[in-house]
């Protein structure tokens, strides 16, 4: 059985005095000390990382995070675009799949505010496919295409894509380690300007400096704590790199293939989770996300946004991005997948703070997305 | 028990007709072709490539990978610079351990020749530490340092390096995929311009395109083939980013760490190896490499390269780089480690034509290094 027994982040957001190895490391010391656990107890380290080379000049960040830690246990660089951070979760809990009684590191980082928005904005754009980039297609126009898609196939206004912007927001105002802790309200989000229609600044993650990370271990003695949960299963799945290269796109088949899977690996259903962390880059990708892995019906998301943002703490009702998800908590891509993990590992053990929710939750999800759905990854997590 | 049971790769060299996803297709193709496995019995894909970001602008490599073969298995992109593909490997061993009944590919290659070569140094570069790229090192420089301090301590001349090139390009002639095929002589070496003194255009791996792959299986249907070749451990380890930061430099600490391991999982010595591809980037790269993993001793590297440059396949010899090494064969840095792992399997199972050795082997070492020796990734396989 492999459990979640530490987790850190560091700040999110424009952490101008601090480099990628700071932040890394940060986080790494942090999730350790917050368990009690010593770095020569770990027996290897998983490291999602999207633009080390494209921004920082850094590739092999194995043998910085091994200089910087004093050690030569096994490092491994997994990049899948914004997935990077879930994948190293799943790589993590692969590798505890193998190998009895150990402890391994998940982390996961990005140093994105260093550079000019344009150099970014190209940097992120290299997860999307050639043709793509060569029409000039950049992350927010790719989710505009399926914002329009939706909106225009299910009837839906960007209202209804504004809920999730608001509730995130208001998740957000809790989470000392967000980007952004202000409340927004419909109007406010209606009125930010438009980068990629029908998506506008505000319903769009920020470009984030932060890095994550959590403890995983199969070792007996320290799964019993009360201050460990459960990895019930963690699955990847992939599709096309393309866009035009789908068969539908009105949803995410790398989500929905990734959901099924981590659902039959765990033995749970939809109903048994209380609480979740989707991938909300642009406020689309949570509608999609929620129809994806079966808790909405497809086409009924837009609605049941709406629905959700009015009382997003009743009890009862699922909870979904209570770090304040990518758009308020921020999105330093490669630490993402690990803050998503790390806000259901907190929820389910009690440690959330001011925004844990009212009934500790028992069950929860996360859900990372690489590019447009090239690769998705389902983590369900239990006490 | 973990087996390979196929193997492909490209042929190295200029290929400027071929992108990066043209040649990993064909390895991955080639690969399931050799040993009439269908894709559809692959559980799941190891990728190991550097600089499809830096130099492709591609990252999320494995919604690349997903839309060209038609598939939605996990596929992990790992990136440790001129390790990857080793990592590729060493991963998917790992991800064997945890599933019974499967059967993965690693593969890896890399694009490197349709760029300036300005640009291509500068990417390479990107593994090594901030401080040395600072400071203007790039990959030549930084294995220049390490041979300057070899040759001073132990008393050895650039004829004893150029005794590397010269056997590595005797075995390349045979390999019909080598990047290089031309025999060269001590004086070919030492006439030859330097790049970073002491070292020259000829004790220098070329820069290449290619790709390979190595299909990989627990299922005891397909290990009982008499073209399978048991993997016995695959060990990583990792060590500073800075040369500066090293306690010595006479030898890479990650080498003799990953081979130490690597031996101890085997329950296999030196004696048992009668094979061997190791990480010849630059012919000082050898030397230190057969000291690294004990097979010479410390300081004997230099008169021992010329012994066994002196008889490349006399039985009983230990035989250093059939394919060529990165010398001959080509250096696409992805491909690199899976390539050595891949040589080594043909020559156990007596496919490797031309070039297979007099007396087929029963049990070879391959070992694959990142930047200056941040990763190294040592792999014995056995019939």
């Amino acid at each position: 059985m492999n459990s979640i027994i530490g987790y850190y982040s560091t700040q999110f957001g424009e952490l101008w005095k601090k480099s990628l190895d700071n932040l890394l490391i940060e986080s790494f010391n942090g999730a350790l000390s917050q368990c009690n656990i010593e770095k020569e107890q770990i027996d290897a380290i998983f490291l999602g990382n999207m633009l080390g080379g494209l921004v920082d000049s850094s590739l092999l960040l194995e043998a910085h995070i091994a200089e910087l830690l004093e050690v030569h246990i096994p490092v491994y660089r997994v990049e899948a675009a914004c997935a990077s951070g879930g994948m190293a979760v799943q790589m993590a809990h692969e590798y505890l799949l193998a190998h009895k009684d150990s402890t391994v590191v998940a982390l996961g980082g990005e140093k994105m505010t260093d550079v000019s928005a344009e150099h970014i904005t190209q940097a992120l754009a290299t997860a999307a496919s050639p043709t793509e980039q060569a029409v000039g297609l950049t992350f927010p126009g790719v989710y505009a295409l399926l914002a329009q898609i939706y909106l225009k196939k299910y009837h839906y206004t960007e209202e209804h894509l504004a809920a999730i912007s608001v509730k995130n927001h208001s998740h957000g105002v809790l989470n000392e380690k967000a980007h952004f802790r202000r409340y927004v309200t419909v109007d406010d989000v209606l009125d930010s300007p438009y980068i990629a229609y029908p998506l506008k600044v505000l319903d769009s993650s920020p470009i984030s400096d932060g890095a994550a990370a959590v403890v995983m271990t199969n070792q007996s003695s320290l799964t019993k704590s009360s201050k460990a949960a459960t990895i019930r299963s963690s699955e990847v799945a992939t599709d096309t790199i393309s866009l035009a290269k789908r068969g539908k796109l009105d949803g995410l088949l790398a989500t929905e293939i990734a959901g099924k899977k981590a659902f039959k690996t765990s033995g749970l259903k939809q109903k048994d989770i209380n609480i979740m962390e989707v991938h909300d880059c642009f406020s689309i990708g949570e509608i999609l996300a929620l129809e994806d892995l079966g808790f909405w019906k497809k086409g009924q998301g837009g609605a049941q946004a709406q629905e959700m943002a009015g009382h997003v703490e009743s009890k009862g009702n699922l909870i979904v991005n209570t770090s304040g998800g990518l758009k308020a908590a921020g999105h330093p891509v490669g630490g993402t997948g690990i803050k998503q993990i790390g806000e259901i590992y907190l929820q389910l053990t009690g440690q959330a703070g001011k925004r844990q929710v009212a009934s500790v939750p028992t069950c929860g999800l996360a859900h990372n997305v690489g590019g447009s759905g090239g690769v998705a990854v389902v983590t369900i997590l239990s006490t």
